[in-house]
């Protein structure tokens, strides 16, 4: 049984960051992530790849960001609970939470922090026949490493911004782009349609509109993509890769039975203290939602500061918290 | 003249942040500080000073923070007007702002976004005969670097956080520190004010409580601090530093004429997208003022990207917004 003053639950970039907000109000966090290092999606799915939008960093790799914020929170000495799901959040009649973990980790807090991020997500997968066969053997449903396409012959299908953005940027990495979209227009920003006609007008790209996945094929690794069109022919595509970009849809697990209000499969907040309809239950970047939300990391860091302020009250009832500045005091390890 | 897309009054880091958040969504801008360089306080007041607080940094010293934002908003090549104070700012009848400077510049812009930050607060002063006189010779309302009061005689005043904060702080640096209080209990933090009494106690500062400032004396410097205690009893110290410390009165200047709602002298804003009750201005930053806001750097940075979403419609009404993460795109410059 662990204790602790808060339970984060997201090891990622906010979750991390909350620590160090917390920790300058003196309060004890533990994080339990699904994934076995922190970082979240940072170090799973682009740990090399630049982020441009970190204030005071023009350019910084994912992982470097990630061991910046470990740096930055070692004085707090945060508990980990990696590797391990949260299936099970309980209200202990004595106050405060018990968070539970498939593996049977329990975390006894004050109050919890949902920093859930996108890895509460999961891909929209489209129904084609021996799809999931070919995962990781050809078919993937986000863009991990461009590198990866260089000089390959590749299928995207979608219809949204992903779709137009990736098939823009690998026309000029890929050796072939195909673009498979079910309609004739596009949902995504109409100057990325724009593009996408003209990258097909030019000859860069193949675009093939009214038009739906339907089968795959290959022996170890993915061969052929079939489609069908609206006159209901078969087109026949050679292609070492198939990237299906049909949005992500929530996989909120067991935080969906929590009782928490739900809106757009985001958990909705108040602005102030980015708390849940929960007393003592807060959640923090790109798996809350409220008016004006843009799902920045540095948004996330925003929230995580003023959660922390609010939780502070759910830690030390009694106590008045002053608000103090670290160029004045520093940063106090415990 | 000159014209831009929009005007950011305040060249502080929010302000700098905020010229990246709109480049991304192709909107230019042009800044004005009545500081002669950019940074705003970060610059002016405490360049060397380490900043612990900035999420992905453990440490950044003030100057080095600024010098990165200004890198990271190369590509969008803003406009500067430094050293100039705003003066004017009128709604123009075709549609827009012309914000105007006291030495004639004029700025017509689609909208305003005020990041003003401290550089719109003054100290409060005592009423202290021949205070003035003693300003940089020994008087001084904040404490810029510790390090100037390293093995010096020195009184602070006050009764809140910062006279507290900065007494328990120079105790380990100064000569003498002594702390004189007109009243007997502190409105500071309780653990704050136990500090304080400990070091008394230990002999370690001298306080001087029910008494207040009636005279400062020296010849070319501050030589001699006189007190009045409750008993109207003189009291005269040795003093090479003096250091009033009664908090922050709002020097907002022209801007207090513009009708925007204050509310204890900061500027009201939604959370949405910081806006103010003038459609087309904006405040961001130190400067504006919303339910749970905390004056944090890294908070002015989130406003500046939730405002640039919206101040978008003014500056391209006819166009829809399309969010893009610059992971994927990366920034173009102009």
């Amino acid at each position: 049984m662990i204790h602790t003053d808060l339970c984060i639950i997201g090891a990622g970039p906010v979750g991390l960051f909350a620590v160090f907000e917390a920790g300058l109000l003196k309060m004890r966090c533990h994080l339990v992530d699904v994934l076995p290092q922190v970082g979240g999606q940072l170090s799973e799915i682009y740990p090399h790849k630049p982020i441009y939008d970190i204030p005071g960093y023009p350019e910084i790799k994912a992982q470097e960001l990630i061991d910046n914020l470990m740096e930055q929170i070692k004085p707090f000495d945060p508990g980990f609970t990696l590797g391990e799901r949260v299936e099970a959040l309980e209200k202990k009649p004595e106050g405060g939470f018990s968070v539970n973990t498939a593996d049977g980790t329990q975390i006894h807090c004050k109050a919890v922090v949902i920093a859930g991020g996108l890895g509460c997500f999961e891909p929209r997968k489209p129904e084609v026949e021996n799809l999931a066969q070919f995962e990781g053997r050809g078919v993937s449903y986000w863009v991990k490493d461009p590198e990866t396409y260089r000089d390959k012959k590749v299928v995207l299908a979608g219809g949204g911004d992903s779709a137009l953005d990736w098939t823009i940027f690998l026309a000029n990495v890929a050796d072939e782009v195909t673009l498979v979209h079910r309609g004739d227009t596009f949902r995504g920003a109409p100057d990325s349609a724009e593009k996408v006609f003209k990258l097909a007008e030019m000859g860069k790209i193949n675009l093939i509109l009214s038009s739906h996945l339907t089968k795959v094929e290959g022996k170890q690794w993915l061969q052929q993509v079939q489609l069908l069109n609206k006159a209901k022919e078969q087109i026949v595509l050679d292609a070492e890769y198939l990237i299906p970009l049909f949005g992500l849809s929530p996989k909120l697990g067991p935080i969906a039975d929590w009782g928490l209000n739900i809106d757009k499969s985001a958990i909705s907040v108040d602005t102030e203290a980015f708390g849940t309809n929960v007393d003592g239950i807060y959640a923090i970047g790109d798996i809350n939602t409220y008016p004006g939300k843009l799902k920045l990391i540095l948004s996330g860091f925003h929230e995580a500061a003023l959660m922390a302020q609010s939780a502070f009250k759910h830690v030390f009832p009694d106590q008045k918290l002053t608000f103090k500045y670290t160029t004045v005091y520093g940063v106090n390890s415990f």
